[in-house]
């Protein structure tokens, strides 16, 4: 598209700092109104996330770090189902079109799409008068009928997660000055630690293929691992048993329980992991902390499926049953 | 998933309004994360739009128009592209669950789904302080290689569009008290057509085969006719010459220009007609005026791919030019 036939802002805009992440030869250069995904058989496997300024990041978290957001909650999804990428498209709805803003985050998604390997393919730009917004669709593929779903976990199946639990919901505390930023006062390297868990998920990608090959089920922890393995369970019919001494704490998270500063509990219920749960049967659990070792990635058993239909149950180190007043953030 | 399992609001929101909608298996009735498109071998075509409150539509729209005009301004982007739909993911981002909003909305979705053959796939839920949002990212199959492109017009080839043009522009005249309405005081007839012309589109899926079977190039007209033309011409590195006069139009649009109540330019640069754009060679127009005859809608040839590199030229009866002081709908 030549400047001489005067593009409307929407097209140079999308012109300026998307297409260069459209590396894909689907995507047409964004000069199309839609994206090829091309397949030979396998299974396309669709996930799609948004996130809303004021309620998945703040207003002035760095705009690098809200594409990266935006874009890895997807990714993460795709990891826990199996997937590869195959590449994403976006809808922005945007107040303005400062570079200051536009830049860094066209720059930081075009870094993030390249080392995950998932190009942008297409998208939509809009104008809003309201909180900006972020909504990403992504793509990964999976051999015929490998995506690996809710719905799989049996009795005796051991509950495996990948990284640690609860520091994403202690970064979003320090960022709001609450206990957590009292308690790390004097603690500035656990405090941008915990922040950039809140604002910067690592989504666990490298794990993939290991997830396809010994899970039972599987999902990502985005809401809260209490509230998602509720849910993991529901769908498959079953219970579950967790000892929360094994679940995996950060030593800044695992300090402030020390301390009493938080609760477990809050970091069992609270969100933004996006770490990957999922079951595996007795037989494949080594070779699935294999497989994280060897991609230098932690996994941890934490539990046990049981027979049942009632909640999962969190135990103390004395086998006492840990109440959880709430399980998951929720929007309504 | 069981209430007994406590469900959050989000969730029991997604199965009370939005599972009915997720009639394909590979939805998993929308509890899991993700989704999967099944392929053989055909290519996934990709299209994303969002529509924003007070942008796209208007706060006091009817809740199921909105839902039909989300879902169709994606449709409209697969018939131009030769696509038979597949399914559709659904972001909304919502600033109460009223039922009174969601239930004619999710009904609404849900008709369309059925019969447009677009089941709903997953999607996700977010609440906004905001305008509410609904990002929309739809899926067709098109054989191998088959999609129809932007950058295959070729001069001598006979440009066609379906329907007729700048209705949707004046209806939102009309909702807006402007000249439309004035002039159209004593035609409510009139006036409900142009307004559920601007509020719900009729996507041309019914098309899809023959313009995949004839058209060298092909796209929706969404942000008008004139600026949406200028894209297509300079993507395929063509222009073009428009008989204005062949530009078909509604009775009740050609009334208002007739009278002067409105300039033909207007019509012509107005946004949402959702009409299909095409250039098929001069060989083949005949076969896809046909093709419109056999599915009952309205073809008409108003132009001719000619070289150059320059602005498509829209000329009047007497072969002058007319000017365009603006192309199309931009959002920046």
């Amino acid at each position: 598209m030549t400047t001489s036939h005067n593009p409307s802002g929407e097209d140079s805009l999308i012109a300026r700092y998307f297409k260069p992440l459209a590396t894909d030869p689907g995507a047409f250069g964004l000069v199309d109104d839609a994206a090829i995904l091309r397949s030979s058989g396998e299974d396309i496997v669709v996930t799609t996330d948004a996130v809303v300024e004021g309620v998945h990041y703040l207003a002035d978290d760095p705009p690098g770090a809200i594409a990266r957001k935006a874009l890895r909650v997807n990714l993460s999804d795709l990891a826990a189902k199996g997937a590869v990428p195959a590449g994403f498209v976006l809808t922005l709805a945007l107040r303005s079109k400062e570079d200051a803003w536009l830049r860094p985050f066209a720059d930081a998604l075009g870094e993030d799409a390249r080392s995950f390997a998932c190009p942008l393919l297409g998208g939509d730009t809009v104008s809003t008068p309201g909180p900006q917004m972020i909504s990403i669709t992504a793509f990964g593929r999976v051999p015929q009928g490998r995506m690996v779903g809710r719905t799989g976990a049996r009795p005796g199946d051991r509950i495996l997660v990948t990284g640690t639990i609860g520091d994403a919901v202690l970064g979003l505390d320090v960022l709001k000055g609450g206990a957590a930023a009292k308690a790390l006062a004097s603690n500035p390297r656990a405090r941008e630690m915990l922040v950039s868990r809140y604002r910067v998920p690592q989504p666990r990608n490298a794990l993939a293929q290991a997830v396809r090959d010994h899970a039972t089920s599987a999902m990502d922890v985005s809401d809260g691992l209490a509230g998602d393995l509720t849910k993991l369970c529901a769908a498959s019919g079953v219970s579950a048993t967790i000892d929360v001494a094994s679940v995996p704490l950060s030593a800044a998270a695992a300090g402030l329980v020390a301390r009493n500063a938080v609760g477990v509990a809050t970091l069992l219920a609270g969100g933004d992991d996006y770490e990957v749960l999922c079951t595996v049967p007795a037989t494949h659990s080594d070779a699935l902390l294999a497989a994280g070792r060897a991609v230098g990635l932690a996994v941890t058993a934490i539990g046990t499926i049981v027979e049942g239909s009632g909640r999962p149950r969190f135990l103390d180190g004395q086998g006492k049953e840990l109440a959880l007043k709430r399980l998951s953030y929720s929007h309504f």
